[in-house]
This record gives structure tokens, C-alpha cells and sequence, in this order.
């Protein structure tokens, strides 16, 4: 049998590196970034890249009803549950190359290593690409491992519909229509294990200059859509005291939410990322504001003592509009299980690859798959820890350490019984 | 000669109030509402409806560069510079259906008049349309009238983009291409007066039960345009001390000023009626805001010291955000002549319609007509005051009441020498 440490020794770092400039080409924006948002024809395309690649290597394509893309390498004992490793590959409206993408490519070259090295493992391995991450055009996010992992009904995903008033439902059955050919899995097959590599999207690995993190866990997270209900009226006649404005109530609101979401340490995170006005015109008086909150702490205390401040803040603020505050993400911290971050620890030793714990400060599928499977997640840095963001940068051999240890985790746990 | 009473009296109101119904289907929303904005498909759809009945009264109709609709009756002595009266037919995006429409149909229903009791005024009258009057999807607006009145060059007019980068220059092009037929006018020909009926948009007529209002004069109005720069980061990750988020600047800029434009009178008029945050994710970090700012005072140095205010509030709060504020329209206060608000006055008493002298709170293209010729506005009550708003309503006994003071009006005017 072939050592992990020899499989991981055969990753290339040329070949990963290409294939994140080669994906990076469906949904370029002009300033260098990616666009790709969920099931749009720039996701399209790419899986379109994955299945080409995934062909080339003899990988064995699927789908399921919730648009997730599996490309495995079968095992030894096909039979047995199979170890998952991915990410997902849509992105935010105004992206980099690497968020999502890394944790693709760095197990479908694992899988590309071990094909070529002749080493079969025990289980199969699937490479897994999540549908809808992101949450940008069909809110909330991680639509795909929520449905796989059953913790939201793929009926209620389905029904979300983008600002255009297209629904998931009908997005699906287009993407289907252009893999036809990809044999269809059922939702929620068993499965042994789940590992998911991704840049940090923070500033601790780059600012320790360390190429792996062994991921202990996810924050916690809650989101919210606030919506504001005033009266249309003219911007030149009405009087101040007759007026119920909603985009007045939404930035009193606003301020006073970025006002009381403050801690010492500087641990809570609050977004408002997302705010449309309705009518938008400059001289209409707004009837209607809706505004998004992101609210993360990894601490599940203080994350529901900050959510409870949300409704009370934003009550308080309303009059004389009225205002909705509907919950939709809970999401509790979580630790990833203490036996999977050792073996990624143990891997990034045997590998002379100098690492550090971290918690994770983003959400990433592997939070629904920790309620499956065993599941762990390795980090590499990004440059000053800028994502979500066309800047986002990431070096080639921080990539390869990351796919290396990877590689070396999966075909460990591929051979675990 | 037939006496302008007896013009007055011939006003159908059944014609005017099923004209207003029949241009409401262009742009008519779900909620009984118009979005109708200018140079769009169902503007060309109304124009081509207002040629039609044109048409069928034998005026002669004409366009210019700036894309303004005239509807000539010809006078006794058609070399004699016109009267015009007139307002327009674009609306705001969820907007009602007298806004603009009653001043074009009331003109219309004038000449109607005046050609179907055979008399022929000394001077031309031209029912006129002009273009963008509500400036919602080309900003600022009023820049059909800006145009003819050489308060703005036609070039720079041309040069504005909407939302999805489509140009003035474009739009009227293609309106041009729609109206092949209708005969070119130079931009800005000699004018003899301006007569414009309007709903009032606000709720002095209605709140005093009167019919007529003869407009004293309009407020003076500033507008600014604000944009925040941050900087775009992942909302999970990044720490508020790093965060340059230009939204929760906005918030707080907008409500600051909101605070400051306050007066114990309820005189100044102060509106945010369009924010656009980018990118726009709940997930993302705003990088981007812009925001539009609507002030307007009947007083030139209370609207100048409001004014000076504006960048000042700006400024204060945009760190760690740059931002920029600029100006874009800077129209005084304005006093009609006297012998016109006289002569809409002394008409009013002689059909024995209740009238009271009032300003106007809205601009109107009558602001830019002021400057090249005698100009006159006669407002008729709207429900509340409510405009700007699918809500907006109006009695078909009130709108009638404007016509028939419009029709004497320009039945004396076009006499005179």
C-alpha cells in the first residue's frame, strides 16, 4: 500500500493553480473577480468543467434532487459508505477565485493523485460540489448539505425565489436539463465521513504566516430580514409630520443596530449587507425598505443575547412606519468531533507543514454535514483575510499545502472501517 | 367671437375623465396604479394615443430635439409667436394617473373645445408633453422643458444614463424612430406664454373643499447626490475595528440629516428617496452607497442654510468610509407674474368656482417656462394630497373645473397682442 504521505507528495501545485484560473473564466467580472452565482449559467459552466475533468480521471459523475454534483473514485468495497470532500462553486455577485473553489479542485485532485498513483482506497471517495452556498441570489445559503442533511425540506428550498421572482424549483430543472446524462443519487445516502478545504477568509493564517489551519469549529450565526412599511407620498408637498418614511425608519434602525452590536474584544460580527428600497425614486417619499442582518458569535450565549436585541431595537425605531423582523437562520456554534481535527493535526506533522487551531469565523457546508458524519475542515490563508470580495488572493503553494494534507486525510479515512 | 364662458362651459367632463382612464393603461400596474416613465415603450404607447385623438381634432402636431410633443391649433395670425399649456405623460415608477396627464388632457380638451364651437384664436395654442418631467429613471428630471428653455444644454441632457446604462441620447432616438411622421420644430422657438394645470400633490384644495387653485408661485428645491466608498469584506470574518462598511455610514448619515432638517413650521421638505447599496448581499460587507437627497424651502436663504448642511452632516460621519457629496439641481424660489395669477384669478370668479392663491410645493415644468415667457400654473385638489403614489386620486367635477378655467385662460391669452 502506498503511504498518505507519497499520495500527498504527488499533488501538483501547477495543476491545482490552473484549474482555479480555468474556473475563474465562467462569471469574470472586468475587475478580475467572479460573478457565478447559484444555478446561473456561469455555475452551468463550470460543473460543465468539472464533469470534463472528472471524465478525463475515469471518475463516475452524479447528481441528486437538491442539485448537488458528486464525481467519485470508486473503492475497494463500493458497498461501504463513501467519504465525502468538497465545497461549492457559486459565489457571492462580486467574488474571488478561491472561496468555495479550493475545497473543489483540492479533492478532485486528491482523487486525481490517487487514481494515478494506482492507489484505490477502501471506500469510495466523492468529490462534492454543494448547490447554492452562498445565499446571494436565493437566500439563505448552503441550500445543498441542508437538503442532503436534512435539516431544511428540499419542497421549502425549492419555493425560494431571486429577486427576479425565479424560483430554485424552476433553476433545478434547467441545470438537470443540461446534464442529462449524469446519473441521479437520492437524497441523504449514507456516508462515513466529510472533510471540506477552504481558504480562511480571515486575517489569523496569513498574519501567522502558516500555511494549514486545523479548523475546531463554526461560530454561530443567526440572520434576519427586516421589513419596513410606510406610505409612498410626494417628496416636495408633504409635510414632515404627515410623512411615514421607511427608508427614515431603516437607517435609524440601522444605526442603532451597529451602535448596540458592539463587544470589547471585538468577537460579535454585524452585517447588513442588503438593503432595497421601494419605490427608489428621488423624489418619492419610500413606502418600503427591506434590510438583511447577519449576526455571528461563537459563543451561544451572547449570540442570542444579541439576536434578542435585534426585535426589540428594531420596534422601537418603527413608528409611524411599521416594521416585520422574520428570523431565518439559527444556526448554534458548533466543534467539529476532537478525533477528526487530530488526524488533520497529525497529517500536517507528518507533512513538516507548520499549522495552528483556529475556530472558523464563516459558515461553510460542513456545519450541516457535522449532524451526518463524522466531519473536519482544513484551512489555508488569504491574503489579509479579504473575501467575499474581487480582491480575494491566495498563494499557489498555500493551496497545494492545503490539497496535500487533504489528500493525505481522505486516503486515511477511505481506509478506516 | 364667442365669449370665453362659453368656451368654459363646453368642457366635457365625461371626455376629459375617460381620456385620463384611457392613458392610464400604458404603464398600468396590478395595484390600480401607473409606471410610466419617460422614453419608455408605454410612453410611446400614450403619445401614440395622444396623436391619435390629436388626429381626430385636426391639430397639427410636431416634435423637437429634446423629444417634446406639440399639438397645434392654428391661430388667426400663425405667425405670432404661440401660447402653450401642457405638463407631461411620464410618471414616477408607481405613480397615479393625473400626475402630469391632467395639465396635457385639460389643454387638450381646450383646443378640443375651442375647434369644435368654431373658434379660431388670434394666436397658435400648442397642447405640449414635455419630456422627463419626473427625472425617476433618468436623473435629474425636467429635462424636456430644461432643454426648450436653454437652462440646461441639450448635449449634457442626451448624456444621462439610467440604471441599466441606456441613454437620453438612445431613448430619444428611438422615440424619434417610433414618431417618424410627426414634423421636427427647432429646440426652443418664440413663445408667447405658458399655461400649466396640475393636480396640487398636496392637501390644502382638498383640506378647504375648493375646486381651483391659483399657484402664487413654487418652492425653490436642491438635490444631491451621495456616494459612500468602503470597502467590501465577508460579514463572518472580518472585525468591526477592520470593517469600512459604507452602509452603516449611510445609516448614519441619513438619519443625522434627518435630525437636522427639521423646522418647528413643518416648512422645509427634506427626502432620501433612492439608496443603492453594493453589492448587496446579506453576506457581503457594503463597499458602496449611493443616495439621493430632495430638499426644498419656498425661502432662498432658509433653503440655502438647510442646504450648506448637507455635506457638512456628510462628511462628519463618513470615516472610515470617503465619501462625496454632489449637487446636482439648484432652482430658486419662484413668484408667477402677478397679471397671470390676475387673469387665472378674475376667470376662476366669472365661471363662479371657488378658488383660494396658494404655492406650490412641487417643482413643474412651468419652473422653466418662467424664464422665457409669462407663465401661469391652476391646480385642482387631489384626494389627501396624495400623489407619487398608485393611490393618487382625483374627482372627474374637479378635474373638469380646472379644464374650463384652463380653456378661458387660453382663450384670453391667445387673443392678446
Amino acid at each position: 500500500m502506498i503511504e498518505p504521505e507519497a499520495l500527498a507528495a504527488s499533488v501538483s501545485e501547477r495543476r491545482l493553480w490552473d484549474r482555479h484560473e480555468a474556473l475563474a473564466r465562467f462569471g469574470a467580472t472586468p475587475r478580475g473577480g467572479v460573478n457565478r452565482q447559484a444555478l446561473t449559467d456561469a455555475e452551468i459552466a463550470a460543473r460543465r468543467q468539472m464533469l470534463d475533468w472528472a471524465a478525463a480521471i475515469g471518475l463516475e459523475p452524479a447528481t441528486d434532487p437538491a442539485g448537488n454534483l458528486f464525481l467519485r473514485l470508486p473503492g475497494r468495497e463500493p458497498a461501504l459508505a463513501p467519504i465525502l470532500s468538497g465545497s461549492h462553486l457559486d459565489t457571492q455577485p462580486t467574488s474571488g477565485k478561491y472561496d468555495g473553489v479550493f475545497g473543489v479542485l483540492a479533492a478532485l485532485e486528491a482523487v486525481e493523485v490517487m487514481r494515478a498513483r494506482g492507489f484505490t482506497p477502501r471506500r469510495s471517495i466523492d468529490v462534492v460540489a454543494w448547490m447554492n452556498e452562498e445565499g446571494s441570489r436565493f437566500a439563505p445559503g448552503m441550500m445543498g448539505s441542508e437538503a442532503f442533511a436534512g435539516i431544511r425540506p428540499l419542497d421549502e428550498i425549492a419555493a425560494v425565489k431571486d429577486a427576479g421572482g425565479v424560483s430554485v424549483k424552476a433553476e433545478l430543472s434547467r441545470m438537470s436539463a443540461a446534464f442529462r446524462d449524469v446519473p441521479q443519487r437520492p437524497l441523504g445516502f449514507p456516508i462515513a465521513g466529510f472533510v471540506e478545504a477552504h481558504i480562511e477568509q480571515g486575517p489569523e493564517l496569513d498574519a501567522a504566516g502558516l500555511p494549514i489551519g486545523v479548523v475546531t469549529g463554526i461560530q454561530g450565526k443567526k440572520t434576519f430580514r427586516v421589513r419596513i412599511t410606510g406610505e409612498e407620498a410626494h417628496a416636495g408637498t408633504t409635510p414632515r409630520r404627515a410623512r411615514r418614511d421607511a427608508l427614515r425608519a431603516a437607517a435609524a434602525m440601522v444605526d442603532a443596530l451597529h451602535r448596540a452590536m458592539v463587544d470589547e474584544d471585538d468577537v460579535v460580527r454585524f452585517t447588513v449587507g442588503r438593503l432595497v428600497v421601494a419605490p427608489n425614486a428621488p423624489s418619492v417619499i419610500p413606502g418600503e425598505v427591506t434590510f438583511s442582518i447577519d449576526l455571528r458569535h461563537p459563543d451561544r450565549d451572547a449570540l442570542d443575547r444579541f439576536g434578542a436585541a435585534v426585535a426589540e431595537i428594531c420596534a422601537r425605531l418603527a413608528a409611524p412606519c411599521a416594521v416585520q423582523v422574520e428570523p431565518l437562520v439559527d444556526a448554534a456554534p458548533l466543534a467539529f468531533p476532537r478525533e477528526m481535527q487530530a488526524l488533520i493535526r497529525s497529517i500536517a506533522e507528518r507533512l513538516r507543514l507548520p499549522h495552528m487551531d483556529l475556530p472558523s469565523a464563516a459558515g461553510h457546508d460542513a456545519r450541516n454535514l457535522h449532524y451526518v458524519c463524522p466531519t473536519g475542515m482544513i484551512f489555508v490563508p488569504c491574503e489579509k483575510g479579504i473575501s467575499h470580495n474581487e480582491a480575494e488572493a491566495a498563494k499557489p503553494d498555500d493551496l497545494a499545502a492545503g490539497a496535500r494534507v487533504l489528500t493525505a486525510v481522505l486516503a486515511e479515512l477511505a481506509e478506516r472501517s
